[in-house]
């Protein structure tokens, strides 16, 4: 890092020339922020029927449970990226079943890639985004301490597909945002 | 657009504080710059059996045929993206049938989200960034003016599993990139 005292970035909202639509361009520099949308990658993953969940020790939505999942890389394919999620915030290694849902949220610009992925072995164990990590019986899943709708969303459609290799994935449910 | 004259952005690499990889920081205004993999969306549409294409008006690979399909924006659902895309590059008025393929290309940072779709009406034209649309049986298309690898993934990815209703979504084949 550097120690030099840096601005603060200013951004206003223009229209860059030959484009449609206002973005976030910086005064001090011109740099034009496209914030697209980022992607989400994660899992549902199984170990003798029980799911992994994880605890979040962080926010937002500290202490509720989440599934593991994160920011996708640059340089990673989506099923790298949900490998890795998992080893980072469940110390758990995966093998990957094959795609479960593409979710969108656009309030909060994100596309989330869900996979559905058993457990090479049972052994997992926080990261440190995570307070603890479970594997929970179906029964027994802390539905109301699930941390966003998205994970709801995901276990009730690995639920709904469990017995089923060849299905399209999911997207939002009807009911939407 | 402000006429005051603006430095360029200048990016080094840093690991910023707490995080555990080096990112793009603006030496000007502090700015990070989180490069996160942008989703492409787009289609394979048709109509009586016939493939939309569209020639590209612009670089990369002008004058080469590609599908309608383009940047995600900020506020979209991935469905929406499709449709806008195939507006705007064909001037066609699609319905989505179903997920075909999710294509990770980490060498650009980019994740495609490509749809099965069908025209509402044959009425197409080209939009600003196509130079000509135009519907192609499969037997006819351009191969070798084909813009990207996974174009031509996603044609035969379609092709393979026209008859089928429900599938599980393609991937990058096995050649990868």
């Amino acid at each position: 890092m550097s120690d030099k005292p840096k601005p603060e970035p200013r951004f206003t909202r223009e229209i860059p020339p030959g484009e449609d639509r206002e973005r976030s361009v910086c005064a001090h520099c011109s740099f034009i922020d496209y914030r697209n949308p980022k992607i989400v990658v994660g899992s549902v993953a199984t170990w003798d029927e029980k799911i992994l969940l994880c605890r979040r020790a962080i926010e937002p939505r500290k202490g509720f449970w989440t599934l593991p999942a994160g920011f996708l890389e640059t340089g990673e394919s989506v099923e790298d990226g949900a490998l890795r999620e998992a080893f980072e915030e469940a110390r758990a290694r995966l093998e990957l079943d094959r795609l479960l849902a593409v979710y969108s949220v656009p309030r909060i610009a994100q596309v989330q890639v869900m996979f559905r992925a058993r457990l090479i072995a049972p052994d997992v164990a926080p990261g440190p985004e995570s307070a603890a990590v479970r594997l929970y019986p179906w029964a027994e899943i802390p539905w109301p301490e699930i941390a966003f709708p998205t994970v709801g969303w995901a276990l009730r459609h690995f639920y709904e597909s469990r017995a089923r290799t060849d299905f399209a994935p999911y997207s939002n449910p009807v009911e939407g945002l």
